[in-house]
């Protein structure tokens, strides 16, 4: 299986200078899991300014990426790559990333995060997708941030990027595999500024810390997130 | 009234080099609306490896971030910024981030965001943070990016940071004020691959321009988050 191909296109490429070189993102590159290509927006800029945005018809706050721009960065980076690519615009009203949008792209073979400045794109920069992702209700001013968070989620999920296979899957937030967050964790020391460890994990016990977990993963979830019972087997939003 | 003092614990400072230094958060820092301190767990690691983690109690996969690392590495950072601070794990256990969470994080006056490794942090670092704030539920590998999300969502909202004040609450995103998607937005040129623009917006008649924003926000709305308009005046999670 080739590596995953992935096209930035960003007026801000330096933004991913040392997430690209560190971790298991680094290594996944290094390790020919993973294959990054920047597109500066801004190459596709127009006249001596490189502009990429322009004034919104009908008047209004804020500056509107332009479409021509976008779409030429899109395409150049496609070209770079050596591929049509399947193309993620970040922005605050696409579908939320949760775990099975970011299993959905680690299935395909190359993809391209278009990265605006949430003044917001030209609307028919749309027409030139095939997804639009969201990290959530909140504001932020360009797509680089949550192109990383997408990225992160994505790359973790590649056949051989992680070390230990079981990690993919059972981590922190168990919530993406079984519907429940994951049950409280301790290490050393067994005892901390007063606070201990609960003597159940420390007895060497297997079907009671398994039973302890089940429970702590329930009342956990109850406590924060209890739409996550009340949902079943619902698809979460 | 003073900078935003925010300390970062983290194992990865260098990944957060160029997001310091770029667009508005690097114009923050250098205006003085923000300061700053990257703090290395590591430094607070135990032994000639620096170990900050250990095997969880009780068995199971990967490895646990140990309390006494991660407190002492908070405790530093604060003593560095010569302030007690919010304290903000980075967990997808967490409140998830929404616009009202990043306002209440902008009045504080001084934050530190505390980034594990997402293997799990040990259960007793809970009693010495004040908040945790999630992305949403994927798995990521790190707090890193959440905290830049967290970090560039507050930033944008402290006084003078961003250049025209309409923008910090008008921009794509409007759902955070008003409960609906933002409308399309169009500028130049005016057609683009067989593209146009709408009439209206050409036509000068800001009734009918506000008129047709107005229905084209709630139609968008409806199509793509229909529970915005289902909430009401509920508070979303």
């Amino acid at each position: 299986m080739g590596a995953l191909q992935v096209a930035i296109v960003t007026l801000f490429p330096e933004l991913f200078g040392p997430f690209l070189e560190t971790s298991f993102v680094g290594r996944a590159r290094s390790g020919g899991q993973l294959q990054v290509h920047l597109e500066a927006l801004r190459q596709h800029g127009l006249g001596k300014h490189r502009t990429v945005d322009d004034t919104p018809y009908g008047g209004g706050a804020g500056m509107v990426m332009r479409a021509d721009c976008v779409v030429a960065a899109i395409e150049a980076a496609e070209a770079a790559l050596g591929a049509r690519t399947t193309r993620v615009l970040l922005t605050p009203q696409g579908r939320r990333l949760d775990q099975a949008g970011a299993a959905e792209l680690a299935a395909r073979p190359a993809l391209t995060f278009v990265c605006g400045r949430y003044e917001g794109f030209d609307e028919r920069v749309r027409a030139f997708v095939d997804a639009e992702l969201s990290l959530g209700d909140f504001v932020l001013t360009g797509g680089e941030i949550p192109a990383m968070a997408v990225l992160e989620a994505v790359v973790r999920l590649l056949p051989g990027v992680l070390g230990n296979p079981e990690s993919a899957t059972r981590e922190t937030f168990a919530a993406a595999c079984d519907g429940l967050l994951e049950h409280a964790q301790y290490t050393r020391p067994p005892e901390f500024r007063g606070l201990g460890v609960p003597e159940v994990l420390l007895s060497g016990d297997h079907a009671k810390i398994r039973a302890y977990r089940q429970q702590d993963a329930l009342d956990r979830t109850r406590a924060r997130r209890p739409e996550l019972l009340a949902a079943g087997g619902r698809r979460r939003e």
